[in-house]
């Protein structure tokens, strides 16, 4: 079918179900706690799953536990147009991480539905599940889900067979759940920045250009302990003089490598940390992102010829092993040019972004067709009680999001 | 008196006593745990007595519960040549630090007395009470002590009225303790180096230029919390890379300052010390020691324009407080050259060395003339189990105390 007009979704009851959910789970500083599973969890689905059928979808809900909407399309057997993201929060969380991707989702099918208008593809709206700690729905869908159960078993013990089937979902049917090309032609993803660019180019939109990839390394640093008084300095092993250069190696590859890489060193222990002992053993986590598997290996291979310089200046015994790897995912190049021609026609500014935080999309694109659209976040904040994305940033959004989807419908094939 | 021979000091007897001593409080991998005021010191308190009863001197003991042994002298009046350490240890200790210096006073009287030899000045052999944790016996010999009976309270909650009385000391009459110039002509104390110089230059004794002085800061530096992935580089106020700066800053001045002195970041904790979060907060605590306390003053001059530079540079906030300031104190340049010709005549090797780590000399310094005679530590180890100087390097230390002593009686006026 062709669009002649230009809908636009209810800002209204966009933002207004963006507040409702945000009761659940309220917290007495206007911040939001709603972890995967808890009571919490399962009265927003039931609340998001009545919005859906109110938008006139219907629902099912995969063995991982997602919930999947549909709005039928006019073409048999073409595969969903699909977008969506993740209601479940960190234990201190604001209200737009996860949550403005799918109330958006909700709202452009209902604003199709109201106004008796369908697509050739059907359109899935997805709620993942638990995506800010085991990530286990979108990997799911991707069939990258870890086969032991006792890897996604909850910090309380709660062994996750109990989880899922606390939300209708089935962990012995676990790889039902994958889902493939043909059945998802697209996925778009409308997600907060939880960066401050945005803010600070003054665009209304990012056209996301992939979700990083991620090494995590950690570094053991192994000097010799000594009292700190009696030692001259040109006998020590400190292995926290090491350290200090290893955070200093780490930070300078982050800042003057050419590219758009981010390096951090959050974490770093001391031993035996009193001040009157030189450092015998450090322990610090190394994190890199980039949007090239590439240009990670190539940080990944000069920092490791740095610490082996290190451990020769400082007479140290530096060991680094991998911990995380997750390779990146661009988004495809097709949805992208949609997401920028339809901010033009908006007369929305925007700019192009990597996502250095992991999404659903991120997953979903290991087998399909993805995109992302951000929005800003005030001050760059996010799993935070003070994170803000303003109610007309939100509505700018979803437009977005409504209108890259009636491009996507004739882009691609049913 | 004029000495004529060079007597020596019984050897064999030197080390079974140091060996007897290290069956109080004796661990199982062969250390000692003999901390101050627990059942192990007050059985060493009462072995060693008898030593001291054994060599012809007269015991009292003081409010702060040091036991001094006097040898009598020749001419009445006359202030004492005192030497002495302490028996207490570290929980987990080695048999030398301290021991060696108390039982090296007893030996070298001992041998006096066999021989019926008499200084014109009286000698005495001082075990200061607590050295390792409170320094209350030094201390208040210096008349330095704290008014604040809480501020000795042990970590066991035992207030130092009930320690104090265990040893035959008296708390209300702390006062009493202090001892003056006229009462100690000359403090000369035996230790083992507790550094690893000795070892690597082959020299059987250091000359003790003096015990350092020490400045210990705290320095907080508060950045801003950010996510470590949706954070660019450029827009990071990341605490740890400006305390790596400060780390590799205190050990330049270290290193690179002409001069003995030490520089040591032992202690860093970062917050909020995750993976993924940029380091919001550094605490940090710097050891600075040197043996004057003018160069210890530019140290600290310079340390604090670079955290300045540092903090500019990094735009986080840099706050340095002082915790600790210990004075330096010389050794009288009289007993050092006493102590090299003594070596020289005893065909010792030897070298001259600060002291960087605290001694009872340092406090006794404060009101009279102070040395100190150091012999080698294997590996440099002291506070541990693996703590050894040999027979022969304890005998050659007692020997050149015990000839130091014979040139003393002779320097000083009676």
């Amino acid at each position: 079918m062709i669009v002649t007009s230009i809908p636009l979704v209810n800002s209204d009851r966009l933002n207004r179900h963006i507040a409702q959910l945000a009761q659940i789970g309220k917290l007495p500083n206007g911040g939001v706690s709603r972890v995967a599973f808890t009571r919490e969890d399962l009265l927003a689905r039931q609340l998001v799953q009545s919005w859906m059928l109110d938008a006139g979808m219907t629902i099912r809900i995969d063995a991982a536990g997602n919930i999947i909407a549909t709005y039928a399309g006019s073409k048999a057997g073409a595969g969903a147009l699909a977008t969506g993201s993740h209601i479940d929060t960190v234990p201190v969380a604001g209200h737009y991480d996860g949550v403005l991707g799918v109330i958006a989702g909700i709202e452009i099918v209902r604003v199709l539905h109201e106004n008796k208008l369908v697509l050739a593809h059907p359109i899935e709206v997805i709620v993942f599940t638990d995506e800010e700690c085991s990530v286990i729905g979108c990997k799911a869908m991707a069939g990258n889900t870890v086969d032991n159960p006792d890897y996604y078993r909850r910090n309380d013990g709660t062994p996750i067979e109990e989880c899922l089937e606390s939300i209708g979902g089935d962990w012995s049917k676990i790889a039902t759940a994958k889902r493939n090309l043909g059945e998802i032609a697209a996925f778009v993803e409308l997600h907060v920045e939880q960066g401050g660019v945005l803010e600070s180019t003054g665009d209304a939109i990012a056209v996301v250009k992939g979700v990083v990839g991620q090494y995590r390394h950690t570094v053991t640093i192994t000097g010799r302990p000594n009292h700190a008084g009696t030692t001259p300095m040109n006998r020590r092993k400190d292995a926290l003089v090491a350290a200090a250069q290893v955070v200093l190696a780490v930070n300078k590859l982050g800042v003057e490598t050419p590219g758009e890489q981010v390096a951090t060193v959050g974490y770093l222990n001391v031993l035996p940390n009193a001040v009157n002992i030189v450092p015998a053993k450090v322990e610090l986590k190394i994190d890199l992102r980039d949007l090239s598997q590439e240009h990670l290996d190539n940080l990944l291979t000069k920092l490791k010829q740095q610490l082996i310089q290190i451990a020769e200046a400082t007479q140290t015994q530096i060991a680094i092993s991998q911990v995380l790897h997750v390779l990146p995912t661009i988004a495809a190049p097709k949805i992208q040019e949609a997401i920028s021609q339809v901010c033009q026609q908006l007369n929305l500014s925007y700019t192009y972004l990597p996502s250095r935080a992991g999404h659903d999309a991120q997953e979903i694109g290991r087998f399909t067709d993805m995109g992302m659209i951000f929005v800003p976040s005030r001050a760059g904040i996010s799993h935070s009680e003070d994170e803000y994305t303003s109610p007309e940033q939100c509505t700018q959004g979803a437009n977005v999001l409504l209108q890259t989807f009636f491009k996507l419908d004739r882009l691609y094939s049913t």
